[in-house]
C-alpha cells in the first residue's frame, strides 16, 4: 500500500471516529448543546484535528444527515421491485423498524431530536435527493395503493395516509428504543410487536374486500 | 395572609420554577448530564437553594414523575365511566395525544427520553400506584375489550394489544413534537392524524362486526 492510499485510509477512518462520537452526542444531548469542542473532548482529539475534516458543527452534522439518511434509503432499495404497493408498504415498515433497532443512534438522531432543520436550513436533512428521501419513497407506495382504491375513504389523501403509516413504524420504533429495557412494562418481543403492529394499520385503512358487499348487489339487480 | 401563608406559598413558588427548568433539562439533554448546579444556574440560583427544597438529583427527578404522571391521569380520570371499553380506548388514545400537545416538556421527558427508570428504581417513574399507571388504566380497557371478544384472534394477549395502541398514540404525538415544525413535510392538521390514526389502528384490531360471516351460519346449518 501506497503512502497516499495509507493517508486515505486514515483519513477516513479519523472521519468515521468524528462522526460516530458525534452522532451520539447529537442523539443524546440534542443539537444545541453539543460543541465541537465537546465532540473533540469525546475521543481525545484537540478541537483544532476536528477542524480539518469538518470546517463547523454544522457541516459536520450535515455530513451525518446525509450519511444516515443514506443508510435507510439502502434499506428500502430492496423493495422497489415489490410491484404490489401494499405489500411494498408492509415492506417499508418492517424495514424501518429492523433499521431503528439495528442503529439506535442513527434513529434517535434522524427521528428523536428536533433541532434538526433549524440547524440546517441549508442541508434540509433527509429531503431533497428522492433517493435519500423515505417519506418520499413511501408516499410514492402510498399514492399507488389510492390509485388502486386499495384504501379506505379517509385516507385518499395521500399525506394522511403516510403520515399514519409513518407514525405506526415510528411509534414502534421509538418505544423500542427509549422504552425497551424498562422493566415495568411486559414488553412482547419487538418483532412481534412490529408485525402485528405494521399489519393492523393496514388492515385499518384497507378497504376490506373480503366483504361480499350484499348491498350494493341487490341494489343492482333492483336497478334493472 | 398571615407570615406563615405567605413564606408558604413562596415556598411552593420556588418548588415549581425549579421543577419547570429540571423538567426542561432533563427533556432536552437527558437525565445524567444534567446536574442540580446546571438546573440552579438556568434559574439563577445558587446550588445551595435548591438542595433546600431536594435532597438530590434523585429526589427532584422522581418528584417531577410522580407530578406529571399524576397529570396524565387527571386526563385520564374522566374517562373511567364509558362504559363500552373500545369506546374508552378511544377516548385514552384522543386523551393522550392532546396531553403530549399540550405538555411537550411533561411528555419528552416521561415518554421520549431513557435514563428514567435507570435512575430511579426505588421511584420506578409511572408505576406502582395504579391511580398514576396509564398503563394499566389501558391494559385494563383493553382486557375488556378481549373479554367481550372485540378484539380479533392476534389480539388476545393483552400486553400486545395494549402496546399496539400505545405505539400508535405514542408515533402521532413523538412525531409531532420533534417533527411537527418541519417545513418539508406536508403535515396534515394534529387533530385529523390523531382521531384519524387512533380510528384506523382500532378499526385494524377489531373483529368485523359488520360482516354476515356467512360460512359460520352456514357450519351451524350443516351440524343441525
Amino acid at each position: 500500500m501506497g503512502i497516499t492510499e495509507r493517508r486515505e485510509r486514515e483519513r477516513d477512518q479519523t472521519r468515521a471516529k468524528i462522526m460516530n462520537a458525534a452522532r451520539e452526542l447529537f442523539a443524546r444531548e440534542g443539537y444545541d448543546t453539543v460543541s465541537m469542542r465537546k465532540i473533540a473532548e469525546a475521543i481525545e482529539y484537540s478541537p483544532t484535528a476536528i477542524y480539518v475534516h469538518f470546517k463547523d458543527k454544522e457541516a459536520l452534522f450535515g455530513e451525518l444527515c446525509r450519511q444516515d439518511f443514506g443508510r435507510l434509503s439502502d434499506a428500502f432499495k430492496e423493495l422497489a421491485r415489490i410491484e404490489d404497493p401494499v405489500e411494498r408498504i408492509r415492506g417499508l415498515g418492517r424495514n424501518y423498524v429492523r433499521f431503528a433497532i439495528q442503529y439506535p443512534n442513527h434513529y434517535r438522531l434522524m427521528f428523536m431530536t428536533s433541532h434538526v432543520h433549524s440547524a440546517t436550513d441549508e442541508i434540509p436533512c433527509g429531503k431533497g435527493n428522492p433517493d435519500e428521501d423515505g417519506y418520499a419513497f413511501l408516499r410514492t407506495a402510498v399514492a399507488e395503493a389510492i390509485a388502486q382504491h386499495r384504501f379506505g375513504r379517509e385516507f385518499e389523501n395521500a399525506e394522511l395516509a403516510t403520515q399514519t403509516l409513518w407514525a405506526m413504524a415510528h411509534g414502534i420504533a421509538s418505544l423500542q428504543i427509549t422504552k425497551g429495557n424498562d422493566p415495568w412494562v411486559e414488553w412482547r418481543p419487538i418483532d412481534e410487536r412490529a408485525i402485528v403492529g405494521l399489519d393492523a394499520i393496514l388492515r385499518g385503512m384497507l378497504v376490506d374486500t373480503t366483504k361480499p358487499r350484499p348491498a350494493r348487489k341487490m341494489r343492482k339487480a333492483g336497478a334493472r
